[in-house]
C-alpha cells in the first residue's frame, strides 16, 4: 500500500482514491470544492470513520479556499455551510463530527485574523488530523500486536484498513504490526454485503502487502469458527459510547455473538476520536439506514424483485459484553471499559 | 406461484425454470437428455435438496426414453451411467441419492420386462417423486403453521420455498399454510449469499403469493434479532443426521447460535427424504465446496482481487442443540431427534 493513499491535499484541491473502483480500477478523484466531499462520503468513495472524519476536515478548507480575501461574512457563511452539510452526510461514525468540531474550533479560534491566514489555519489542522491519524494507527498496531498470538488466525469485517483511515489502518494496522514484528497471520476476510469492503478493499489492500488473506461470504464466519480455522476476531468501530457497546459495520454484532459462542476473543481497534464519551452506552448511536437499492441491485442489475421491501440498516451496535478489548492509539482498554476508555482519554 | 412450477415432464422432455434468471426472466429451459440434467443441478437453474432430488429421477427417464425398444444391455447401460453421473453432481442434499436409489430400485425389479416397459416404471416412478413431494410439502406445512404464533415475524435463509421442491415448499410451505390459517406473518428474507436465494427466489415467491417479505444481507441477521423484530427462524435442510445435525444453506448455523443466544425457536422443515439414517451425526455429512469465482465475481464482473483465495463451503452443520424442532410430513420430531426422527420415519 506504500504507493497508494486514501486522500491527499494537493494544490488546492483534495485527491480521493476512489473506493468504490477498487479493485478493479486505480482513479484518484480530484475534488475542489466541499459539496464534492460531501457526495464522496455520501456515495462512499471514501469511508471507514477515521477517513469520512479527514475527507470532512479538507471538505471544510475547500469550502473556503478560492473564497476572496476581503469578505468576512461571507467568508464565514461558506465555512459554517460547508461545516453544516458535512456534517448531515452520515450519522453514525465519531470521527466525522470529532474532526468537524476541531475545524470549527480553529475557525472561531482565529475569527479575527485575515482570512489568508483562516485559510492557511483550517489547512494547518486539516493536515494534522491527516498527519495525527496515520500516528494513531502506527500505535494502534503497535498495542494491538500484543495482543496476537505468534500464529494467529484472525477474522476480520469491512474494511478497517489504510483505505479506512489516513493511513495503516486500525484493525489491519495491528495485522501490519504484527507481521513487521515476525508473526504468522492468516486473515480471513468477510466480504462485507452490502458493499463489499471487504472482498474489494481489504483483501486488495492485505494482498498488496503480502499478507495470507482467504474471502468468505459473510455468513460462513459461523462455520469458518466451529471448525477451528479463527483464533481473533478483530474489527474496526464507527462509534463507541462511554461504556464501549460499539457500532461498527452491519454484521459485527452476528460476529461477536460467535465469537463468543466460540470463545474467540473479540477486539476493537480505533482512535479515541471514535469514541463518543457523551453516550453512556450504545442504545442512542444513530444507526444510519440506506438504500434499499444497495440491496437489491449490483450496479443497475437487478438481483431481487424491483418491489420487494428492504431493511438496510449500514451499522449495528454491539454491546460491551462481547468485547475483551478495545486498541487505541494510547494503549488497550479491557472491561470495564468505562473506567479504562475514560483513563485513556485522560493519559497525556 | 400457481402459474409458475419448478419442474415437469412434458412430451418425453423435462422442462425446468431457470432459477439462475429470477427474479428477472422467466425462463423455461426444455431438456431431453440427463446430460442437461446434470448440468442444470450442477449450475444450479434447479436447486434446493427435494427438487434436485426430483430432477435427478427425471433425469433417469430421459437417459432411456429415447433408447430403442430392444437392445437390452445399452439400455441398462445408459441408465446406469445417467445414475451414475446423476449422483456425482453435488453431495450434500440427500434427496438426490434418496431419488436415484427409487429409480435404481425399480430398475432392478422389473429388469426382465419388455424395454418399453420398464421407461414408463420409470417415468412413472419419477412423476410420482414429484407429486408425492407437493403432498409431503402440503403436510409439512400443516404441521409446521401449528408452531407459529398468530403473528409470526419469521426470519428464513436460502430459499426452502416451491422453487426448491416439487411445489408449496418446505419452509415457505410451513409460512404458506399459516397464512392460509388466517395467521399474520411478517418474512425476512436473508439474501443468502453468493447465490442470493433469497434475494432472487424468496423475495420472489412470497410476493408473488402476497405475502408480507422484507429482504436484508445474511449479517443483518443478529441485529434484526436483537432489535426484537423476530420470534422464529424456520429453514430447510438438505441433509439431517439420524440425532438431527443438520446441514443446510451456508450461514444456517450462524443463524441458530444467533437464535439461541436471542431464545429465538430455530426450526427445520424437511421431508424424511432429506435424513440420512446411516449417519449417527452431522460430521460425516459431505460438504460441497462450489467456485471461488462464485464469490469474486457477479457473472463477469470482479468485485473483488482475481487472485484472492477464497473459501466457499456451500453448507453448514448446524448441531441438534440448536434445533428446537423438525418439521416433517409425518408430523413435528423434537429433541431428543435420534428417537422422534426415527419414531416418524416408522410411523405409517
Amino acid at each position: 500500500m506504500e504507493d497508494l493513499y486514501t486522500i491527499k491535499w494537493h494544490n488546492g484541491k483534495v485527491r480521493i482514491l476512489d473506493q468504490r473502483q477498487l479493485p478493479n480500477d486505480l482513479v484518484l478523484l480530484e475534488i475542489s470544492d466541499h459539496r464534492g466531499i460531501v457526495n464522496a462520503i455520501n456515495n462512499m468513495s471514501i469511508r471507514g470513520a477515521p477517513a469520512i472524519g479527514i475527507a470532512a476536515a479538507f471538505g471544510v478548507v475547500l469550502s473556503v479556499w478560492s473564497a476572496g480575501d476581503t469578505d468576512r461574512p461571507t467568508f464565514l457563511e461558506k465555512a459554517n455551510t460547508a461545516i453544516k452539510e458535512l456534517k448531515e452526510t452520515r450519522p453514525t461514525a465519531k470521527n466525522l463530527f470529532w474532526a468537524l468540531e476541531k475545524m470549527r474550533l480553529v475557525l472561531t479560534r482565529n475569527l479575527n485574523r485575515p482570512l489568508g491566514e483562516i485559510k492557511k489555519a483550517l489547512l494547518f489542522e486539516a493536515q494534522r488530523i491527516l498527519d495525527d491519524d496515520i500516528k494513531r494507527c502506527e500505535n494502534i498496531g503497535k498495542y494491538g500486536a500484543t495482543l496476537l498470538p505468534d500464529r494467529a488466525f484472525v477474522l476480520t469485517h469491512c474494511n478497517a484498513g489504510a483505505l479506512a483511515t489516513g493511513g495503516y489502518g486500525t484493525a489491519l494496522g495491528v495485522i501490519r504490526a504484527a507481521v513487521a514484528a515476525g508473526k504468522k497471520i492468516k486473515v480471513y476476510a468477510n466480504e462485507t454485503r452490502p458493499l463489499w469492503q471487504g472482498a474489494r478493499l481489504t483483501s486488495f489492500e492485505l494482498l498488496e502487502d503480502d499478507i495470507d488473506v482467504t474471502l468468505i461470504v459473510d455468513s460462513a464466519a459461523g462455520a469458518v469458527m466451529r471448525e477451528g480455522k479463527i483464533n481473533i476476531v478483530l474489527v474496526g468501530a464507527d462509534r463507541i459510547a462511554s461504556n464501549g457497546d460499539t457500532a461498527n459495520k452491519i454484521g459485527t454484532y452476528s460476529l461477536a455473538v460467535l465469537a463468543k459462542k466460540h470463545q474467540i476473543p473479540f477486539y476493537v481497534a480505533a482512535p479515541l476520536s471514535t469514541c463518543d464519551f457523551d453516550l453512556p452506552n450504545g442504545s442512542s448511536i444513530p444507526i444510519e439506514e440506506r438504500d434499499a437499492d444497495e440491496i437489491r441491485r449490483i450496479d443497475s442489475m437487478l438481483i431481487a424483485p424491483e418491489d420487494v421491501k428492504v431493511y438496510n440498516p449500514a451499522f449495528d451496535v454491539t454491546p460491551n459484553e462481547f468485547i475483551d478489548a478495545i486498541i487505541t492509539e494510547r494503549g488497550i482498554a479491557r472491561p470495564p471499559f468505562k473506567t479504562t476508555l475514560s483513563e485513556l482519554k485522560n493519559k497525556t
